[in-house]
């Protein structure tokens, strides 16, 4: 694989619940832009503070002319789109929230997604409709762009493309995005269930589409969830995934790429592993006990990593 | 007045803006209990946290034998029911979010705080139901209590009691909440526009109510919203204070107090000051002008307090 960086990612938000202020949201942008998206948007301001402190955002500087803060500059210049998979609010409360001191941008996701923050959470109700569409005045900060799946969109205002497809949380439609740079791409997945518990193959036709791409070596990384640790029942998962139901996913992908060159097809492939639960139970580590799971069944070749806000990398 | 302290307070959340880890909600209980509930629920278990790292959380140990962490422990036996002045999702964030980990618990407000929560929050499309009431399979974590306004009520599994006042909040319904103990109280203020400009009586009856309270030295403290600071347009307030109309509505408090035993009627009362909104603004110094301009103001003798999250204070 080629191992020059295509994407760097800044993790706003890692968690799938249990910290109000760590929740899935992942920037990303071609390694020469400064020019993000956020796929999804569960924690934004909280997180760019986290990067701030640790000292990540080292490709932004607020010029001194600028009367913005630094944590101001990045949300208002360079986050230029938000992509939505689901509107559970754990993927969307730090766009709601950060509304009002945000700058006007795109909110991207398949029309259920844009229905719902339309109907929920942008009508005056919950809160003042931000939007372009809706309930009373619209103030017009957001403008949504409904995606439809399996067509390929560019991302205004950056150099990047996105591709939905439809996937199955509990039976509540959530979404994975195939984020484009050159030729080079990253697949993020929202919240979901297994193909055989969901009894759909939404994932089987993620997999189908990526294959190739792989074979070509052009798919950079798969951030996917690992909801809670194993075991746990089918009926407790609620359209989530466990390390043996992730493992069980890779191995449908891995089976559909052909091993004349290489006996482990996913060799060497990113897997970064999002939304895990906490728990306030004191004796059990979740994040070491899921990174224990993954590792015991990763005969697979792939490089598991699991996020941590405020954290930067390259792909 | 009586100095010796009758509520605690603990900040879990303290602004109203820019901080979506940092959201309106304060615990109260009496001081001889560790029985509380929380005034809002913008930022619950981050704010749990944020005490605890400060040692605040003193009058509360986690027993060996639990096997929940102190944040669970806390969050689960001693946040025993949720009053919510409106369901802005800066009032409210916490307590969805936070929802799947927490214990049984009562949700009290008035009718609309109810039935927004019931219409857009839980109602499995931007959060699975765990209330008592509307769309899909109920998961019965908390429970509704609709509150009618200016009836007393006793609070569950606490030692308190509540009374509601409707406010208005861009002619958005909002609610004052009047909790006692003993026979002592606080004054808890949402979001509200000053009467004048919203055109309503609100504020002027709950200061009808309270007004007796203070003769007899019954009022510890009243929470109350100054969102930005001095000077603002009247058209630009969207249904806050600024420091000249917080003191002007404290004013038309004191005006109702019959001044035999002193000249300043509100002298001594805590006044604790709510939902500053930050600014991105490098050159402003939000909270210290707020404070400066309300000293300026404070012809009334009112003891400000503008509280930070984690800290914890007695009234």
């Amino acid at each position: 694989m080629n191992k020059t960086p295509v994407f760097k990612v800044v993790v706003l938000g890692a968690r799938g619940g249990l910290h109000e202020d760590n929740l899935s949201a992942y920037l990303v942008a071609p390694v020469e832009s400064t020019s993000y998206i956020s796929l999804d948007a569960g924690t934004i301001l909280a997180g760019i503070r986290k990067c701030l402190e640790k000292g990540g955002f080292d490709d932004i500087k607020t010029p001194e002319s600028s009367n913005l803060t630094p944590d101001g500059w990045i949300l208002q210049k360079h986050v230029k789109a938000h992509l939505i998979s689901h509107t559970h609010l754990d993927h969307v409360a730090g766009l709601v929230l950060n509304a009002p001191d945000g700058s006007k941008k795109n909110i991207l996701g398949i029309k259920q997604t844009i229905d719902h923050l339309r109907d929920h959470l942008f009508n005056w109700k919950v809160w003042p409709n931000f939007s372009n569409e809706g309930d009373g005045f619209q103030l017009k900060k957001y403008r949504y762009i409904r995606l439809k799946p399996e067509q390929e969109y560019k991302i205004n205002q950056t150099a990047m493309t996105v591709k939905a497809f439809k996937l199955s949380h509990c039976g509540y439609p959530s979404t994975a995005f195939w984020v484009g740079a050159e030729d080079q791409y990253l697949l993020y997945f929202g919240d979901t269930g297994p193909d055989a518990l969901e009894k759909t193959n939404s994932i089987g036709k993620v997999w189908d589409y990526s294959a190739p791409f792989i074979q070509n070596k052009r798919l950079r990384a798969i951030f996917i969830e690992v909801s809670f640790p194993d075991p746990r029942a089918d009926d407790q998962l609620f359209g989530h995934l466990t390390p043996s139901w992730m493992v069980h996913e890779l191995k449908r992908l891995s089976s559909r790429i052909s091993t004349q060159n290489t006996k482990k097809p996913l060799e060497g492939i990113t897997v970064i592993v999002t939304h895990i639960k906490s728990t306030f139970d004191k004796n059990i580590k979740v994040i070491q006990t899921i990174k224990e799971q993954l590792d015991e069944l990763n005969d697979l070749g792939v490089k598991f990593i699991i996020p941590e806000q405020g954290e930067r990398f390259y792909l």
